[in-house]
């Protein structure tokens, strides 16, 4: 028999994170404030500890993991990395297809390698409250696992309408001791607004982001925690690439191609960038960000300064982005929705160092299907995506007769997704493209800078 | 750091099945036919292939399994052990308290270990046609997933209102390529008559039991497959505790006392038996079988031949039993809910070698909770039954100062649960003690032998 899970001991958690900043070309642009000035670090020290604010503009290669945060990561770290020998054979392909599955986590996802060391960092800092946003809810439970390993309490505006239809991962989150409230609420000055206009409003994660923020900007006990996109993010996500190499490198391995799902930019900069530090000593290894068509970010928005957030409180980021009024399309894959993308992935992207790809909706769950009749585990739709640009790299091996090395990032189950792979099989899911005008039309109402 | 997960590698899985009636003081009492004599094998082999037949009545100590279901056993076995320091830390008990997580199989429990070797067998002796019920879908997706791992068409007779209201594991079987059935259907007998006269009945396991054996009865082409109850069912699901053992040696522990949650059997038998050989052997380890106050089969039941089904078509078992009309409440732990319970673990109850206790729903909640914030895993409502005992006997050791080693068997993890964790939480669940007269009831209903 030859292996097919490749496990690492507990010591082998990595003991850095590694911080891609330190091996790009480039420094990485900096948010802007309104007036077009570089955003300081004090401004951000309203609503994040100090350590995250250092760690969000550290040019340092390595950054020391605290014992606490790797303590806490042996709860379900070092994630397996898996040989897919079953979806090779059905796929008739000469590569060797390995996948790293973060999904072991209690949350189910890649989400808590960074909600860990955030609640860690703000109990340090002396804050023992956080606020934050959810959709559909996989941030806001590993948050909430966070904040009760870590005795941090944790409160979750969740968008009432995923509040309402989904009240699965709302119980996730009460069970680990959360409190949950339905956005917008009537405890802030933005949910109050809303609420004014709209008293039916099914809210929306730019409210929720707006009531987050406001909460933690105008509460001292009160800090903010996001999930995605910010530089301090993708470095925690790292732990994924870094344990995934050493894993390959048991296994005799290196990759040819890496390809992981890109929304806010967190599930492909954890996998990626560990072996983007090789890329710059000159190996060769693509790094493919894969995004569905309904929401091309990085395949056909425009590299600007733009609003995070929805409502335009966040600095200017400079990234690529469909527009912060964005609205996306109704897709399944609810955390690849976001209007822009991490800045750090988005620089790479415009320099050519990473590469981006889109890939249709229906595409995806077939991928997902055939992957799950194959290795058994049923994934996150965001993580089919993943699996949908793999198959097809495998598929062109198949052709070419070429044995590459392929590895994707599984960064979640599907056990939460069940109903839009209910909608795939009874044929209710349509694939979308996002239209040229709406993007052209973005462009105009993107923010003036300084 | 002191380790928190024991993991063994992949050639680690146990090359053979442990078969306790080897060390049982008795043989097993037979299973009998309407007329009081035993069944013989040549009776079972119209729903079930001879190998398994074979096993259902062998009396050697292991079993070799075969190889293809070994290497289907590497997608998620062998299982990880965890010692549970956070929960030890949080009762503040002396006790070392270690369980056994079989939720990370793809269907998300123990189940996956029996349906493997069931599909295997089947397909060997050249069926490519399985027939099975369900109820909430636990058993009928891993049977799923088993059948598309060995390529064995799987048929699932789910009951009509789990499939209306719970369609999460529908579409999980879905995805694995079974086909399923809202029971009662209109093709076969037992089906027809219950449809006659309740053309909008909601169908229960007992009217989908008959459904699925009858047409594995009638069809060449196909057999019938259970998940409890039956020897070989317990036989299989031993990798369990073999691997358990090999996980304590290496952390130089002997557990004292072991729990497991008790419905039919399987995954209370799968992790105490292989103890059981070190316990004839003069070792003092106790083997604690959970169940529900709502559903007391071994701690109040009947030990008596009785229908392994509602309808009567099965042979008699001998067996703990509340009465095959047995209508259980509602409750939660739906995989806890069966009149009868395995004829070993009955067995090995009655001649004092294994215990029982009784928990009610409610405190297995509280347990499930406080469970999954300290270790994350949220528990599948079943699993919280063993988690409430193993708590409860860490609390006397904290009491008398004793340093016992606990094990459980954390069968599966609670994501499709989260229902019944949401009513737990809005306070509707309520605690539920079977009544005294119906179990005196019962007694004059059992069927009469020979």
């Amino acid at each position: 028999m030859s292996q097919i899970k490749i496990l690492l001991d507990e010591h082998e958690i990595p003991t850095h994170w590694y911080n891609v900043v330190a091996d790009m070309p480039n420094p990485p642009a900096p948010p802007l404030g309104p007036d077009g000035k570089p955003v300081g670090p004090e401004q951000l020290g309203a609503i994040f500890p100090p350590q995250l604010i250092e760690q969000e503009v550290s040019a340092e290669r390595w950054i020391p993991i605290p014992e606490p945060v790797r303590e806490a990561y042996r709860l379900w770290r070092p994630s397996p990395l898996y040989r897919a020998r079953r979806l090779e054979e059905a796929l008739g392909t000469p590569a060797r297809i390995y996948y790293k599955y973060e999904g072991v986590s209690p949350a189910g996802s890649h989400k808590p390698n960074t909600a860990l060391p955030q609640a860690y960092y703000n109990r340090e800092a002396g804050v023992h409250r956080l606020t934050t946003e959810t959709g559909a809810g996989q941030w806001g439970s590993s948050l909430a696992l966070a904040g009760r390993l870590f005795g941090v309490d944790v409160r979750v505006y969740m968008v009432r309408v995923s509040y309402e239809q989904k009240p699965y991962r709302r119980s996730m989150m009460q069970t680990w001791g959360a409190e949950v409230l339905a956005s917008p609420t009537d405890r802030t000055e933005a949910g109050r607004k809303v609420l004014a206009e709209h008293p039916d409003s099914p809210g929306s994660l730019g409210i929720a982001i707006s009531e987050a923020v406001e909460e933690a900007a105008t509460r001292d006990d009160t800090n903010y925690a996001l999930g995605s996109v910010l530089n301090h993010v993708l470095l925690h996500q790292t732990v994924i690439g870094l344990e995934a190499k050493k894993q390959l490198e048991k296994a005799g391995e290196y990759p040819d191609a890496i390809f992981a799902a890109c929304g806010g930019g967190s599930n492909f900069g954890g996998i990626a960038f560990p072996f983007l530090a090789d890329k710059a000593a000159g190996r060769e290894v693509r790094l493919v960000a894969v995004e569905p068509t309904s929401c091309p970010t990085l395949t056909r928005g425009h590299y600007a300064y733009d609003f995070g957030d929805t409502v335009g409180l966040t600095p200017l980021l400079r990234m690529y982005t469909l527009g912060h009024d964005f609205v996306p399309p109704a897709i399944h894959a609810g955390g690849l929705r976001y209007h822009g993308d991490s800045p750090l992935v988005s620089q790479l992207h415009a320099e050519g160092i990473v590469e981006a790809v889109a890939v249709p909706q229906v595409a995806t769950f077939e991928a997902g299907v055939l992957f799950a009749r194959c290795e058994g585990i049923i994934p996150a739709p965001e993580s089919s995506h993943a699996i949908r640009a793999c198959i097809d790299e495998a598929l062109r091996c198949k052709e070419t007769g070429e044995a590459k090395t392929l590895l994707f990032n599984l960064s979640g189950h599907g056990h939460f997704d069940m109903a839009a792979y209910d909608k795939y099989f009874s044929g209710e899911l349509e694939d979308y493209e996002y239209p040229q005008e709406a993007i052209e039309a973005a462009l105009e109402r993107l923010p003036k800078v300084g």
